[in-house]
């Protein structure tokens, strides 16, 4: 595919269930889609594996997809969406606590970072960029202290980056998408008899953010933390 | 000095302008205070150096911490009071960026969760664990976005921590501090002048967490994010 005359994505994290998602749906909607991941995705048109730096610090990954995206230049993306993240439970108390706070701040902070500072160089003026933050650390998370300060962050990172002279380049819109569960195979999986009505399709997040990338009208203001809210099969979307 | 028949704290940072200020208050006070920091304060009744492990993971500084408390045994403390932390400027373009994410993650963050950790084992039930936030990360700080992203974890990080079944003690008191400029030797030199005016005055602040310690009447509600206002070298306390 060229991509010269199409619409260019980049997705970080295009190996989990929901970048895999965007990378399917973006290109059936003619997009132009580049992928960063652990491992490569073999669906998008421009695969970037960290695997090779996997054991590298955050400024050496952040160099080396610098240095794969040159290939792409002068071309920037209209778009990079981060959807890298993980989970982890847990109080103050639990064993693992020390541990799932590296991991929480790796796996949320560190990817949201990566983009940000992909962005400063590759995203055109005036694009989209989408960080993944979590409805529930709206508000205190006792139960999962690690996950809640990491999205926190990821929360603050969002505010800070859509303000004056944070170091995008210029119109860049910022976004935190704020999901509570995704409607995944891992996750019908591991939560057998859950009820997913309250699980947000994926394809329900392409398609929304595919319209902020068009610039819709209806597209929130620039560092919005847009919760997706689902009940009964149905998703909308909350403003905060 | 005997422990024993003493009120007993614990300061992360002892050897910080604010930790060394509360050591000596809190001695004049009468108090048995114990100190942590990266060299020895001598001023402390009980000073525990972190310096033979400052290359040592946060796992590794927490083990090392309630090794060392252990000779307290079974005494426990009525407050810990962390006012370790550090301060970075610079948006997501500045060469120093990522450096000074792990920085202010590390010099903010770790000496928290060393706090909360801490507390798990040592403080008293109904004791007060107090943590420093800021109260510029209350809105974006596009000139500071390292500072800022660590400091709304702590925020987050307060939060859990005062929510049922966090973990800690049996009707632990926590709130978090959060400062603009602190009047301190340092500042003075490094902003010569600037309106002093508007810097907090390091007794203030060992003055109230005195009264929190003591259970004042007027003492907020757990999970207070403290607010330090100084206007014409007067400081008012806002809650959020």
């Amino acid at each position: 595919m060229n991509p010269d005359n199409s619409r260019r994505l980049l997705i970080i994290g295009g190996r989990g269930a929901l970048g895999s998602a965007l990378i399917d749906h973006f290109k059936s909607e003619g997009y132009f889609v580049a992928s960063v991941d652990r491992g490569q995705n073999s669906k998008s048109h421009f695969p970037i594996s960290l695997e090779e730096v996997a054991s590298a610090t955050l400024e050496q990954q952040v160099h080396l997809v610098n240095e794969k995206l040159e290939k792409l230049a002068p071309l920037k993306f209209h778009g990079i969406l981060c959807v890298a993240g993980g989970w982890a439970g847990g109080n103050v108390k639990d064993s693992n606590f020390l541990a799932n706070v590296d991991l929480m701040w790796k796996q949320n902070m560190h990817s949201s970072l990566l983009a940000a500072c992909i962005a400063t160089n590759h995203l055109a003026e005036g694009g989209v960029l989408v960080l993944t933050g979590a409805y529930l650390a709206l508000t205190p998370t006792p139960g999962m202290i690690a996950y809640g300060l990491a999205k926190a962050g990821v929360h603050h990172l969002v505010k800070s980056l859509a303000s004056e002279e944070s170091g995008l380049p210029e119109g860049t819109k910022i976004f935190g998408i704020l999901p509570i569960t995704l409607d995944t195979p891992n996750n019908r999986k591991c939560m057998p008899g859950a009820d997913t009505g309250t699980w947000t399709p994926l394809n329900f997040i392409a398609s929304l953010l595919q319209t902020w990338i068009e610039n819709d009208p209806a597209t929130p203001l620039s560092g919005s933390l847009v919760s997706l809210l689902t009940h009964d099969g149905n998703t909308t979307t909350q403003i905060n």
